[in-house]
């Protein structure tokens, strides 16, 4: 019954819910000075106060357990709601420490360390998923992610189905692809702080578009990684339609939707490694080799 | 019947319909060559001139009373205009004199000053309810407003039943909180000036949105608060869906239509004070805390 | 029948369809490099080609006549389309010589002069309707043009009925309001040129608004004054759905379909002259006045 | 039949679905700081890897050829994924190397050397239809193609109907016009980078666009150039929705679905040449003599 011959008996399609809990970081992180915004914070507030509880209770409902990748500073400010997340069964990932992107190697394992701190005082475990704040990764993260004990990783656009990415170690790291497609920001967040976002989809909207994405992606035997954020997500309106979505898509037979976690376990016997992005088999040029008028064009696509 | 038990007996979810008359100083608060420019200032004068109007008579047949926000200056410039809609019932709030930002807290109880006597000169009244203008707010808005007279404000995005901010000299300010899902301009303003807003839903659209909206406010006992501008709401096309949305809003038992004030007032003796944003046990990270790349990323989101 | 007082006998709406014939001037007054990029160009040029014929067709189908308004180096540069689209019934209005700003009333001046000279050799005529380029007017336009002769311009969006600016010199100058929602540009105009345009709306989008606001202003008594340009709305589909909205609209009884011109002259007689921008008792601040921060904020509207 | 007549017997309408094949190579050209961007060259990495496979089974199915036009550091980067586009039977276009655009007409002569060294060595053939990157062109570029031996281009959006330019040396190159409104970008991409691209339709709406089109082409006789690139059209809801398109368009009489090539040669005796863009009777005025506001309008088009 599996398209793809990755999954586990019984098993066509994997769906994954995963929720970056930002909460205050994504407007730090956007732009320092919404320290000093109360109106940018309350937005960001909006996600462990309204947005989390009312998703928690919408998935206990349903029966379903995902995945938030939380920022250790949002671990260290909603300490209750991390706890709350956990002890309904959902995975907790990495999320950063401060939604930020690391400049080097020796940066993201600091911030690893840091927030593996946090999180063990807190939440008595430490995390094995990734997600990369900004949507950013830096060339070499396989290897830290993979030396920092990490399982997989759910950043990448470039698949349907999770593959495993080699380390210079000779371990691996799970990739769990998701896209601009199946992210909640991209359809339902505004702002006009730059870069700007808007305007806002309606929820059928949304819902056109993940049900298309899903009937398609259970025919293949594909992984559909929703990825959302309670701030945006959690409001009232959105909450119903993930709760349609998780209902049409429990009545598809053999679909299986589980944390990343769940998923990179099951998957990763049956995966063969192939080298990380930008290196291994993968040349891509230098700037300098790059025509100077490349990215001047006024109809740059 | 309330869903949140903060609401008065019979009521189980509030709507607030504001409105902020901004006029031309829409435009001269976004950019200031706009005082020079016709076509920007007709824009801005389309609100008091025909949105105003259309507006108060759809109010009237519905037999609803909202609250007009509205700056100082325009105030000035029409004063029968403000008149009018204090005489049809509705609540005058403030927002600002020119609709500017205010650098300091000196500033800002100087701007409340000039508009308490302006309001006092054109209407016998001064106001009690609190917009931000450019829904920005300083970090200490709350002592000021409640020095000032401001029984509550409505300028953040962080839930979906009123609370009470508390102040330092042991006073409170009720927060009727809104959303960018909530606003008008969100969704229909176009402007090509940055910062640009586009594209222009449609009505059906709009009332998709804030129909879906509703009905899940309503059914947890939360406040809806619409935030309009009369030069964007005021088209005809648009009115008219807000009438039909008034009509549907009204159609559920419980709902309860009123100006900020009157939801103010009757939900704070059921508030419990919590601190204010960023200071109280809300701690944030100054900028020097940040990694100097946190918001560098070419995929911010 | 006339809901507003204005309108000939049997009238109880007017719908002006006016085209700004820019051509290859739209992208040399947006970005003066287009001149070496053929590949914008050629979008420009897809007016006179394509669009004209197309749009002369169906408006000769529907016996329906409209304005015009055409830059004066695309009357030099298109003569045969310029005289083909007067040779139809169509009024043929100003725009400019290149689609340009002018700097001055001066400068106003010596375009009109220039363009005058262009159309009356190349089409035996000269323009009483005045259309802006680039949506933008000098504070003293009125003045210049009683001065030049013209009858009426359509720039402003401050209301729902034509109303007459009182010129210096006693006479005045019919105004035709109309409104980005009313601009296929503002709907359907893809570039990635700053300031950038996206998405592309479906004609049944455009249909509904156009649609929703006719129904409203046919009620009114009102004037709808769409905007539209050959090079956009040329388009196969919307010269489709244009053709079907006038056959919605010529359903309506009462409603007139006219030029410009026809609707200045019509209702001039029954206008009272007001002060044009921003002078003549519509104070509005000087820049200076303006609070230094009033255009900073990072939640701009 | 045929509406405009340049198409071969029982021909009414002419349909070409083409693919840009970027890859990594649209990142580096927007940016070459992708370059350092795995999450950047994973997205343009998805076309090869499942967006090529996916498109080619369903064009299979369909028995339907179409011109994929490669840059040619994606010809050498996924060879045997170029073999399977040719060996299935579709053209191999010319895209240049790196997806940029050339300062001069020695820099344009140099790369399309370049590539058809590539070319000749991994297919065996050499380009003859030409498609721009970035839909940039310089001025000269008709004389170029021509002396390089291209056949056709693929670049201008001016015309619904194919159309030949006169080469300086007497011999001429077809155009097949395509239009914004025909690529998939314009409705799908996503990014924040600049140039941002947002919002990300939903395929009933592209559907409603692309179908309202062609049944005008149809009815009119013209031509209808699809431009798709497999990372963005590759995603599994939209081939689906292209595969729906393709069974609506085979079911009207005489539409004919080929390569550009196909057509290009089709129609080329029945064309009568025309000097191309700028030069050759389309003077357009030089950056100097446009007023120096022209550019400044905060309501720009």
């Amino acid at each position: 019954m599996s398209g793809s011959g990755i999954w586990p008996a019984g098993v066509r399609c994997a769906v994954v819910l995963s929720f970056d809990l930002d909460a205050e970081t994504l407007w730090l992180s956007r732009n320092p000075r919404s320290a000093d915004s109360p109106a940018c914070l309350a937005q960001g507030a909006y996600g462990p106060k309204v947005g989390v509880p009312r998703l928690l209770e919408m998935l206990r409902r349903q029966e379903v357990r995902s995945t938030f990748f939380i920022p250790g500073w949002v671990v260290e400010r909603y300490p209750e709601t991390a706890r709350a997340i956990a002890a309904a069964g959902h995975e907790i990932g990495y999320h950063g420490y401060l939604h930020e992107k690391p400049e080097s190697a020796e940066q993201e394992r600091e911030l690893i360390d840091k927030v593996k701190v946090i999180m063990s005082r807190v939440l008595g475990t430490t995390p094995v998923g990734h997600r990369s704040p900004l949507w950013e990764c830096l060339p070499g993260l396989v290897d830290v992610l993979c030396a920092s004990g990490f399982e997989y990783a759910s950043n990448l656009m470039d698949a349907d189905l999770p593959y495993l990415h080699a380390a210079t170690d000779g371990s691996g790291l799970v990739e769990l692809p998701t896209s601009w497609l199946y992210e909640d920001a991209a359809h339902f967040f505004f702002t006009l702080q730059e870069p700007a976002r808007r305007p806002i989809a309606t929820t059928d909207t949304v819902m056109n578009i993940w049900t298309a994405e899903f009937d398609g992606l259970y025919d293949e035997g594909g992984i559909l990684v929703l990825t959302m954020h309670p701030q945006i997500m959690g409001r009232v309106s959105r909450v119903r339609m993930l709760d349609q979505f998780i209902t049409y898509v429990k009545s598809r037979p053999g679909t299986w939707i589980a944390p990343g976690i769940d998923v990179a376990r099951a998957v990763r016997p049956k995966l063969r490694a192939i080298p990380p992005y930008p290196a291994g088999g993968r040349p891509t040029p230098s700037p300098a080799a790059l025509p100077r008028s490349s990215h001047a064009g006024s109809n740059t696509p």
